[in-house]
């Protein structure tokens, strides 16, 4: 079974990015790059919803060589990428399936929506966070209100010269 | 100038306790009572809002031999705890009073409400979360939404044997 992976680079205060989708405070290092890479190296499916891949659109990283993305959204008509895939079907079931196909790991980018309808449908396996040394006050959300305790257990810590740690998590089904 | 510091054990989805104040998930044994006590060892004061100080009565953690307790409410007639005082003016102004006085350090208690307003006013110094492996999906937040960002330093960062991480800030003024 691959493994499904949610997180990023959040503040302390639980925010992925700026009210406006900014991450213009993220901080970005050779250390980060670095683990960063090594991550990438062990996906190769990429899952986001509607808005995160119009930001991303926007920021030019929609897609990444040698990675199948797939959007979920029920408004999009086409993709304007060939690396991408337009999903209009339920986003749980398709990680359902996908999760059973050969492959590597499959990341769930962006803010907590989609997270949190896979997390309620117990789909996600590990949760990373990269906990920048900062309260931007407001902003979107990593973790969305659930209706059930999710609980973790801490596989990793992993403190950055610029201030950052890094938490990995294994959720326990 | 004395140092205030905010913080408590926390989610990793930024909560403090359940929506009904419960703190049933926190995680407790010699590793953290032996922070914890060294923490104590450091302050002498305790600032707290109303809604923290009714669930501490409601615990029977009202107050603590040797520390001196300040509430802010402007509805509570008068203290039912010689420990305990009640304040009815602004709490800022109060804290900032507090900080230049002779003493050891302030600390903040309970969700952030209270901080919320004590952040906006730059007077707390230091962070410290001790973030536990769980995400309890609703609850109350620790950290409130805020106009401004507050920048952090990383002082430490702790792994427990049950899975915490804490990790304390200084707050960048």
């Amino acid at each position: 079974m691959r493994k499904v992976t949610f997180g990023g680079g959040n503040s302390l205060d639980n925010f992925i990015a700026r009210k406006d989708h900014a991450g213009d405070w993220l901080l970005w290092d050779k250390e980060v790059q670095s683990v960063t890479a090594e991550f990438w190296k062990t996906i190769d499916t990429v899952v986001m919803g509607r808005k995160t891949y119009e930001v991303a659109l926007r920021n030019g990283m929609a897609s990444s060589a040698g990675v199948k993305n797939y959007v979920f959204s029920r408004t999009m008509k086409e993709s304007p990428d060939k690396e991408v895939e337009i999903i209009r079907e339920d986003a749980a079931e398709f990680v359902r399936k996908l999760k059973t196909e050969e492959g590597k790991g499959i990341c769930v980018m962006g803010g907590g929506e989609l997270a949190h309808s896979l997390f309620e449908a117990g789909l996600i396996d590990e949760v990373g966070c990269n906990i920048h040394p900062v309260l931007l006050g407001q902003g979107i959300p990593l973790f969305h209100e659930m209706s059930q305790q999710i609980d973790l257990e801490l596989l990793e810590c992993k403190t950055f010269k610029n201030g950052c740690v890094l938490v990995t998590y294994r959720v326990k089904h």
